[in-house]
């Protein structure tokens, strides 16, 4: 059997159409999670490792994020050797979240109180 | 100088267009709060009490609700006598959040997970 070249299991995912209004905007409701969506949206797909956005929390925060995003349909991610790379799932959310994305991306957006 | 008939201090409210696209995804992030936005909606305005919703809270949680929705810009309040009677701030929730509501309100909106 053709062994797994990385040495992490593969991320399970969900389909944002498996996914309540509840979750969805619980993932969305986060100014760490806004930025890594904002990110990914500015970003070709597949081009962007979990190390590579500017978030200011640790690598086990990040890691629960980003499990937070898959779980919500948002993020779909993939090994490629020792990288993990994400796509967001732009499309498919839309299609399930009609406007959702975009009220968290239009670019006068605010993210904190007060 | 007349004096409020009621003994509680007049709700503080806060327009949506103050309102952060974080705060409005955490406000309605919640299974409680969905249901009372539902109900308000499904209700004509200023008809519905704070006692009259059918959720599984006390009064203190529901009181706590309340002034999330308020703080969001998504519940208008006011004092009729003893009663506190509530409007879905909808027209200019929606101008602000375009979809948003319409995606707590679907029929086939799951709230919960699994």
């Amino acid at each position: 059997m053709a062994e797994r070249a990385g040495h992490r299991a593969a991320p399970a995912h969900t389909h944002p159409e498996e996914v309540p209004v509840q979750t969805a905007l619980a993932a969305l409701a986060d100014p760490v999670r806004i930025q890594l969506v904002r990110e990914l949206a500015a970003s070709p797909v597949w081009t962007r490792s979990c190390g590579s956005f500017d978030v200011p929390v640790g690598k086990a925060a990040l890691s629960h994020h980003f499990t937070v995003l898959r779980g919500a349909g948002l993020v779909e991610q993939r090994d490629e050797g020792p990288r993990r790379v994400n796509r967001l799932r732009r499309e498919e959310f839309e299609a399930c979240f009609p406007g959702l994305l975009d009220l968290v991306l239009r670019p006068d957006a605010r993210t904190q109180d007060g």
